[in-house]
């Protein structure tokens, strides 16, 4: 597979696949010089993140389509933002690969990336290229909220009630459908949409950050067992949650003996739905969908700092069981 | 070695390593969020830009003090910065390492990074880590400057002077000295001072921002000879240099016969200083050094697309052997 002869073209492969971004019009210089320039709104603050995507640790480049891991490298850090109730304005990209994926692997990545990038309205403006045996690829997005407008994990109250957008553990199912499968994963599978084509949750977070009705908000990127702690912690509350409330991925009818959608669930990654938490006078203001996805009540903020599980009657402390790199 | 136990654990060494950052005042919302918060100035652009600083691309743990491998890993980024004449305002650091560099090397990292940041004045504002068998940094830094004064690669025409900062060649003199050795760099040699710990010519270009006496500038992080075609050719010029001007580094008497100094000036990377151009109206307005760094008028901007050397009376052209991770 031919690649690219240099740097150069390698750079100027990335500028001409989002040469005719119309929606860049707040970046004064793009990608080919040494920083990219942005004119920040005035009035609004700016909001940066960024993201690893990387071979081996985050995907399987024999199993995910190309296409999929250039639209995730920027959901992914998108999500952040969402989680923030901010807009994105434009992204860099840092990425690593080797001569052979110089190809048409990486004309698919394009595609995919530059479909994420007119998805969420997030030109490129720059970033840093080298090869490396492995892909490697870390986002750094910018986004803008209103002045002092945006939702941080750390204002939740007790008696606060705490919502999910979406369903949750359908990335989780649609990642074990993968690794039981041999070769490449079929991107028409709708099970596996959410895994390969998560959508940040822009809309819903922006319209919570707009309308000041949530005290406390983060995206769901570990598992809400690994994610729901964090928040409560940032905030010095607890959580009650209820098993019976909590929206579920639904399985296919022969997949109900081998996945527990429960713990799919509880415990599932990379879902990049928002948590959020809602002050009780509030609670009849937040709809029960936006644009289509559901929000919904899964449980309450106490004051006692213990993340609790409400099932079948009983109340036990929820374990963390989702993703960390570094437990032992 | 003792390590981190989790990701939380490796966040919160790092949170407190910067904690008392107290020139982190732009910033509303540092580590610890889904996103950092920063409030840009009105009336001045935000500039952006990103590096990789990768095990074994760019680094060899087995040769760079920890130390030094942290100090350089914002240097680089700022220096893009410093090529725009902007200031540095925070920046975003993607961190992956494995378990057994969470111990004693991560906080002699920490504390190379936090030297670079007191020194740019550029605080930490948040990031991601993983867990991975190699060391990879990507460093995200957001900088200002006032509206419409940065400086791009893409102004220079031709009868313009070209200049350089300090002298070149000492990275890479440094790198080779190390390359020959046993084991770790002497981080006391000053040989070796500007390969471990550049520093970025950030009061030089902001000074010719201020001025708008550039007419286009960039940082010389591949070498002259890779690096001046990219901003002749992003002006759409060729160049002259004279071999005689150059300033070069300056070799100890018994390494003149092992080194090349008029090479290393051509071809050596990872010097971070900077190229720039000056309308021949404002030559005279140009000082000979800005605290302490000297300004080398080094050749002409031509109209000619080619890049010459003029060298012993006889003019040539100059070949590219500077760094490009992918030539074949």
């Amino acid at each position: 597979m031919a690649g690219v002869e240099d740097e150069a073209s390698l750079i100027d492969e990335i500028r001409r696949a989002f040469s005719d971004c119309s929606f860049a019009k707040p970046l004064l210089v793009g990608i080919g010089d040494d920083s990219a320039l942005w004119r920040p709104r005035a009035g609004w603050d700016a909001v940066l993140t960024c993201d690893w995507f990387l071979q081996g640790t985050h995907f399987l480049p024999e199993h995910h389509p190309a296409h999929a891991i250039g639209w995730k490298s920027l959901a992914r850090a998108v999500s952040d933002l969402a989680a923030m109730g901010a807009e994105p304005r434009c992204f860099l990209l840092s990425l690593a690969l080797p001569a052979a994926r110089t190809g048409a692997w990486l004309k698919a990545f394009l595609r995919g990336l530059k479909a994420a990038s007119r998805a969420f309205n997030c030109p490129a403006a720059g970033g840093d290229t080298t090869r490396r045996p492995d892909i490697l690829v870390s986002t750094t997005v910018v986004g803008e909220c209103p002045r002092a407008r945006a939702i941080l994990r750390s204002g939740a109250k007790p008696g606060d009630a705490i919502y999910v957008t979406g369903r949750l553990g359908e990335a989780e199912y649609g990642l074990r459908l993968l690794r039981n499968r041999n070769g490449f994963a079929n991107p028409g599978d709708a099970r596996l949409r959410k895994h390969l084509y998560p959508r940040p949750r822009l809309a819903m977070g922006a319209w919570l950050a707009q309308h000041r009705l949530a005290t406390a908000m983060m995206d769901l990127s570990d598992g809400l067992s690994a994610d729901l702690p964090r928040l409560c912690q940032a905030s010095q509350v607890g959580a009650s949650i209820d098993a019976d409330r909590l929206p579920r991925v639904r399985l296919r009818r022969n997949a109900a003996g081998k996945f527990d959608s429960l713990q799919l669930a509880l415990h599932g990654g990379d879902d990049y739905e928002l948590l959020f938490t809602v002050a009780p006078r509030n609670v009849s203001r937040i709809p029960r969908s936006i644009a289509g996805t559901s929000l919904t009540l899964i449980g309450q903020v106490l004051r006692d700092e213990r993340i609790l599980l409400l099932n079948r009657g009983a109340e036990t402390v929820l374990v963390n069981k989702g993703w960390d790199p570094f437990r032992r």
